[in-house]
Formats: structure tokens, sequence, C-alpha cells
């Protein structure tokens, strides 16, 4: 059997830009553009020309892309010439290749929300895609509140849409704009559009997560004959999001009766990316990645529970609806005090610590994490002090050095200039060695400015760690999350420090204090000892 | 037309509990079936007696619910009898009226992971199932990896299922434990399972969202007659969590069909506390509640876009598929360089700041939150700043106080008792009323125990504020957030506090620095201006 073509049209960097929180800058769009073609899409929908500045700056710069960049924009308005619509003609003048308009083909929203007659919409629609098409580009049509629309008056709703296909065409996306519509509702209503003549390889869907079903509503979509999908990278944009692209690649590439049916034009080798191109642009957007994410979350293959786990290390498939290594991620057996030493056992052995069925020194670190996670800690993220904890506990932790005491300051005043600056200073006092070692350092950067407390005692606790602040040098800080938390009865901070070095190696430690200084310094140590481990073993 | 009952089974308390980074303590989980008791559930699933400490305290404990708690355990052992069985004997132990035991009915996994025979499986359901009713308790067969199960192989999977009906089970809960079944499939497997003879009204199903599905799956499988659903609140669960019953209540509650068909046991009052029993178990858990959830989250009623924004102004149901005020969330018309000024001025109103259209104090107010989002500060969450800087703008901010410097020491050393502790001061130094004031606070609890620079700072700061000293007195600091983010080209610091007071009033502000202290420090002197000129308003 022949596969059919089914086309994914990416609108991360248009609707996904309607997240709140989210603000893109042009740079930024030029990167998350280029890794979005890394996946083989059909289209990137890249923003609207003339709307904002950062939108028609990343079409004055536009990369290359093997997907077609796509520009977004509105019907134009009643009362003037498509040529005549200024607004028209900025999206024209970002000059893609293919062109999309939004247009209504909801009746009351014509009336209610444009103020104009139902007719001049139709008109505006019509005029506007033979525009488009008479300057040689590619037209797709939006439906605005499709859904919505057929179901108070079909006849009008699947008339907008007979006029852009008319016009020449070469979609008309179906939009279920309020996110409102239910997966049995979407597939009856596409079922009946094509019934009534139009074809379903020239009908898109275009869905929101209002009622966490747009993965769920673009799946009934294609089961009733739509052959386009648009979506957005992580489930961005407005209000709940759109349809998640990086859950729906997987399930149409992996999973029947989609596998067998379609091709979407994504490779096997492209959907092995998939998990870094989201956490790419959750790291943009400075996002913590959601763990809960299907497919690449952090926890989409971590088995918790104590019978899943036992199971697992029998045949992953008992646990696992896909392996893990398809989309870029992998398998975790989170440490906490839900698991059992089987679970432990096989985490040490990730770690090159391996310890015989039984051995004493097993419950004995169960039990410590079940003291320290009630204090606060969390170890299922901060695997590098789980390892530290274990070696601990196995006697295999080795002293490289104490730290006997630190002061840190931070002061804010008026400078010469008569300007607010501030400035942060430490002193930390070490044993090496057999050896006291005091050293300060302020955190001020190349151009003077001031890089706080944490900065200030992590350059004074490496400068004159002897023989290991050569090893040390090329070890930096990544990311610093910090939380309230409980810890016992009392609130504190938690403190997550994410490390990286020259070898590309991350790892995250964890410190625990009422005082956020604490805290990170308790979380930095970690970091260091742990980066001492490792650079010793690979010796 | 009389409603059909559908029977909302919570599983928060037990499969909610396997989410990676979630611990409940004995006292949150008992808070949390309170919680879930106000929505009206009818089941309520409290863990698994004798499995871990945790859940045998909370049965000891339990609070006395509307909804009918439910002890989770699984079928008996091979090899012994039911009576025998003292992992069986535990969860009865717990005296629950209601019992819910999970077991195979995929029969890969009965012979592969359990290692004894078909019939043995089938017998250790039966028995275990007439063991809780003999006992004149209530019974519940969770049938694990039920849809994957039936793929490979129907007639076990119904035997498994039959076996716990012909005992006497009450329910049958079709559970698809690797999350890996798609709607559609659900749908069509319900209906098979029941042509074949199964009572839809002893249906349950139980999905996970590994496919981004599991509301999708548990609504297939009612339109296709099952009768019980289970989910968790926030949608908890292990990997990517369970079907959500916060996205599932309203669905079912508000929208057609669902609506009309059935009796969910939810009351329109109970869902208008939707929302806060959300909000609550994150903060119980301490997460930051997720800001796209359907219904609840912060962004579900939020309309960034321009062209959404002027719609919803006009008629609210334009870009929203149900009134917020239903589930107990409000709409945002979120301020960003992307929102336009009719945006803005319904933003000052909300504020209690009148400004006239087209006042030229807007498009600088829209220029300054550009320049500022640049920098790193955050105005969607950070309402209490977005006022400030709106007064600034319009000359409407008071010039309480000026703090002309201030200075933090932390300092880590052993004590007398040769233990480490630490130690925080701070002195501010601020003008007041044209006098100048110094102070210097010490950061110690009642216990002794050091809280931390930022509380320091605080206390010093509000010590001796003149006549404001009073009236601050009540305010304190309920959550606090730390990212590390862009400003212009170098990482900084952006520090959100919430604040709270004996009002209830709870305001967010926001700081931004490359020094965590001067971040915190900034959204500090925010939190206290806010509430300088909100109590002055009220007088």
């Amino acid at each position: 059997m022949t596969k059919q073509r089914l086309y994914l049209y990416d609108t991360t960097l248009r609707d996904g830009q309607q997240t709140q929180g989210v603000q893109f800058s042009t740079p930024e769009k030029i990167q998350i553009a280029e890794a979005l073609d890394t996946l083989g899409l059909d289209y990137i929908e890249g923003g609207w020309p003339g709307a904002n500045p950062t939108d028609s700056a990343f079409f004055d710069e536009a990369p290359k892309t093997k997907a077609r960049l796509t520009a977004f924009g509105m019907t134009k308005r009643a009362g003037r010439s498509a040529g005549n619509d200024e607004v028209l003609a900025a999206v024209m003048n970002a000059g893609t290749q293919s062109v999309c308009l939004v247009g209504k083909a909801h009746d009351y929203h014509v009336t209610a929300a444009l103020g104009i007659t139902l007719e001049e919409n139709l008109e505006n629609i019509r005029a506007s895609i033979a525009h488009i098409v008479a300057q040689g580009r590619e037209a797709l049509y939006d439906a605005e509140h499709f859904f919505d629309g057929y179901k108070d008056n079909p006849d009008y709703a699947l008339a907008a849409c007979r006029a852009a296909l008319d016009a020449g065409a070469r979609w008309v996306v179906l939009c279920d704009t309020n996110g409102g519509a239910l997966p049995s509702e979407v597939g009856r209503i596409v079922g009946e559009v094509i019934a009534a003549g139009l074809p379903g390889d020239q009908l898109g869907i275009h869905t929101h997560n209002d009622t966490e079903n747009a993965v769920a509503c673009s799946l009934a979509a294609i089961d009733a004959g739509a052959r386009q999908l648009q979506g957005t990278l992580n489930g961005l944009g407005e209000r709940c999001g759109n349809a998640n692209l990086t859950t729906l690649i997987p399930t149409l590439l992996l999973k029947e009766p989609y596998a067998i049916l379609f091709d979407i034009g994504v490779s096997q080798e492209a959907l092995a990316g998939l998990t870094q191109v989201s956490r790419m642009l959750d790291d943009i957007l400075n996002r913590v990645p959601m763990r809960q994410a299907p497919y690449v979350g952090a926890s989409a293959f971590a088995h918790k529970a104590g019978l899943h786990a036992s199971a697992i290390l029998k045949d992953p498939s008992t646990y696992e609806h896909i392996e893990p290594q398809q989309v870029g991620n992998a398998r975790i057996i989170p440490m906490s005090n839900q698991a059992g030493q089987s679970n432990l056992r096989r985490r040490l052995t990730e770690a090159g610590l391996s310890v015989d069925k039984g051995d004493p020194a097993l419950s004995r670190i169960l039990e410590q994490i079940k003291i320290r996670e009630d204090e606060g800690y969390s170890y299922d993220t901060a695997q590098g002090s789980f390892e530290l904890l274990a070696r601990e506990e196995l006697g295999q932790l080795p002293d490289f050095f104490e730290v006997k005491r630190y002061k840190v300051t931070v002061e804010r005043r008026k400078n010469k200039y008569n300007k607010m600056v501030s400035l942060s200073e430490a002193v930390v006092v070490v044993k090496v060695d057999g050896e006291k070692r005091l050293s300060v350092s302020e955190s001020v950067d190349e151009t003077g400015g001031d890089r706080g407390p944490v900065n200030a005692l992590t350059k004074a606790l490496i400068k004159d760690l002897g023989r290991y602040s050569q090893v040390l040098a090329d070890m930096h800080l990544v990311d610093f999350k910090v939380r309230i938390t409980q810890g016992g009865t009392e609130a504190v901070t938690r403190v997550i420090i994410d490390s990286e070095d020259a070898t590309g190696r991350r790892w995250s430690t964890v410190g625990v204090s009422p005082n956020i200084i604490d805290a990170s310094f308790e979380a930095l140590l970690d970091a260091i000892r742990w980066k001492l481990i490792h650079d010793d073993k690979e010796k």
C-alpha cells in the first residue's frame, strides 16, 4: 500500500509567540527556525510581517530552510482592494513562497467583531487569496472559528472555505480558534465537510488545548480525511497552547494506524533529535522543561513505582509504549524513598558504583535519602548529589578539602559618579592537604559589573584549592534554580545548580538551607566534589 | 431524559504519588483528601496500606469524607490463599468500605513478569475479589495492561475481567497502564468489550498521558459506554501523568453531549472552587502552577494577541469557550510589548488608574515595558510592579522614602560548640520624611536559626521607616522565585516575590540584577511601595 502524504505546518514562531510570558527576539526566531528545519517539517510560519518589528526583521534576515517559510496575515479589509490594503502589502513584501491569511468563517464574528456584511467577508477572502495566487505564491486560508461557525451556520462556514478554494487556495485550514471543540465533534464535522465536496487533501486542522484535547482533535481530523496538521513545538500558543507537534510527530511516525497509512516527511533519524530540539526551545525561552511532557519530558520514561521499576528491569516493554531512544530520550529509575533496593542498585551501577545485593549500605543509603528528602532535598533531579550521598555511605567519598568558614558581603551604595552600584566580596577559608588557605574574591566581571555573591563565593573557593584549582578551571554554572520548600516544619530554600565543563558533561547538585547563600554554597560544594571525583576516574 | 450516573474515582493520593519529585507526607494526604472531597467525587483512593509507612498512617488517621475512601493493593500471590496473603491482609486492615486490587489482564505479563500460569492468575483475581466481597466490602478490579492485553489476546483479557465480575466485583477498571493506546482504539475496544457481554455500568477507564491523549481516551471510553472514570487532580501520576480530573470535570459538566447525558455528582458551586483546589495542590507540592493548564491555568483565559484582546473587549465569548468564573478562574489581558494601547488601558483600569484614550503616557508606558522586558523583567506575572511602572509614567507614584545604601553580610563558621552555623546581618540607610535613618537587623528566628540575607534585609528596611513601619507590619512573603534569564546580552537573575497581608490580598513584584541580593531587594521595594499605595487608597 502506498502511504499518503500528510503535511506538517509549524506555527511556533507565530501562534507560539502568543504564549503568555514568551517574547522572541529576532536572533531567537532564526535559531528556532533552524532547529525546526532539522525535523523535516513542510511549513514554518515565521510571523506576521508588519505587525511588529521583530517579525518584520525575521523575514528580512530569514534563514534558508528546506521547509517552506510562510508569512502570516489577515484577509484584506472591506472597502479597499487587495492591492491597496497596506496590512496585506506588508505580508506580501516579506517575499515568502507561501502566504497564510486568517479570515472569519463564523457568521456571528463577521457581523459582531468586524461589523461588515457576510458577503463582504466572503469577497475579502476571495480577493485576498486571488491576489496571492496572482503573484505566483502558494495561498493558505485559515478559517477562523470554523467549528463554532459550522455548528451555528454550516452553510456560511462552508461558503467561506469554498471562497478560498475557488480563488485558488492550496489549503483551507479548519481552525478551532477558542479551543472548545471536542474530538468527536471535530471528527464528525471534518467528515461532513468532505462529504459536502471539499477535498480532504486540501484541508488542514488547527486546534487549541483548552480542553486538553488539541492532539486528539488533530488526530480525529486526520482520521476523517484532513491532510495538513498545524501545531507548535512544546505546545506553545495562546491561552492553553496549540496542538503539540512534539507529541504528534512521534505518534504519527511510530504508532498504528498512522505509521502505516502516512508519510509525514520526518525521518527516524530526525525523530531521534526531537528531545534535543524540545529542550533547546525551553533553553531559549528560559523555561523549565516540563518533566511530564509526553515522549520528550524528563519523566516520560521515569519508573517510580516499585512494581513497575522491577518489571522494567526484566523487560522495558512492560511499562513503556515506545523505546525512549527513538525520540532521543532516556529511561530513568528515579531515586526516592519510594524506590526499592533493586532500583537503587541499578542507579548506583549507572553512576559506576557496584554494590552487592543485600549489602547493608543499600538500606543505609535509602534511609539517608528519606531523611534528607524530609529536610527538603530532592534527589530525583540532583543526580550528582545523589551519587555523593551514596559514596559517603559506601566509604568511597574522598576528603578533598574542608571549608573552615566563609563570609560574603553585598554592598549597594552610590559611587563617585553618584550612581547606585553594588559590589560583592567573599572570603573563604579552606584546609587542603593539611594546609589552611585564605582566599578573597570580588564578583566583578570584565565590564566592572557586579555578578553577585554566589559568583564571588565560587571564585574565592576555586581560586586557591591547591592542586584542585587547575581541574576546576573549566567548570561553569549553566543553571541555578531556587524554590521555597518545606524542610521538616519550616520553610527552607532549595537551590539546584546545573554545572557543565569543557567535556560537555552536565551534572546537577542540590543544597538546602533557610539561607539562600548557604544553600547555594552547599550545592556548589557538591558540584565541585562531583567534578573532582569524575575527572580523577577518567585519568 | 433522565441523566445517567457517571462515577468519578480519584487516584491523586496513590497513582499521583508516583509523579517524579512528588512525596506526600501523611498530613498533606489528609489535607488533599479533604480538598478533593469538596469537589463531590465518588471515590478517593488513599494509597496502598502496607506498601509504605505514609500510606498506612494515612488510613489510620483518615478524614471522614463524603466520597468512599478506597484502599489500593494487588491480587493475592499464587501458592497461598487470599486469607493467608499478608500483603492483601494489610490492605484489608485499612478497614475501608471499598477496596481496589490491581491484577494482570495481559497474558504476556502473567508469564513474563509474574512467572505463573494463566489459570493461576485468573484464580488469584477470582479468590481475591471473593475475599473482599465475603468481608462485606465493595470490590474493584484494576485490569492492568488491559488494552495491550486485549490487542494480543482478547479472550484472556476478557477472561480476567469476567473472573472479577463473577467473583462479585462492583467495577472492572480497564487500564491503559503504559499510556500507549490512542483514543480511537480505546473507543473501539470498550465497544467490543460491552458487545462481548460485559456491562458498561460496571466498567471503568484508567488512562495515562504518554501520547497526550489521557483525557481524550477517557472521553472515548465513556462515549463507548464505560461509566466510571479514574484520574488525578492536575494530571499527576507515573511518567507523563494520569487522566486529568481538573480538565475532565468541567468538560463533563459544561460541554455537550456530556452535560446533557450525565450526572457526575459535582455541583456548579463545587466547580467554581476548582481553580482554588488545583492551586492548593500545587501549593502543597511546592510546584509552580502550570500557566497553560486547561480551565484552571493562569493563562487559560489570557488573551495576548492584539486582535483577540480587542474582540474580547467587545464580547468575551468570541475567544472563550466557557466563562472563566464557572471554574473559579479569571480573564487576563497580559501586559507585554505585544499588547496594544486598548489592552493597556483596560489593565490600568483594573489597577484603578483611569487614563484617557490617546494620552501620550500610554505609549511611554508601553515603551518602558518593552525596554524593561528586554532587560529581563517580566510584567505578565508581576502585576504589582507593572502598576508601579505605570504610576511612575503617569506621575502618580508617591516618593515614600529613598534607600541611600545597604550592606548585607552572610557568615558561616563554627560556633563555640564546634558546630557550623550561619548568621546574616543587614544594615539599611534610608531617607524618610527628610530624615536619614540607619537600621540594622539580624536574620535570627525564634529558635536561634538563621533565616538568610533577604530576611535580614527585609527586617532592617521595615524596622525604621517612620510612619510606614506600622502599615507594613502585617505584610509577609509567601513565595520567592528565582530564574536565570537573559538581560540584554548577559545572564541576569530575575526574582519574583509574592507577598500577602492580613487582608488576604496577594501581589507579585519583580526585580532583576546579576546579583541575586540586589534583585531580591528591588522586588521587595516594589512589594512595599505597592502595599503603601493600596493601604493609603483604602483609607
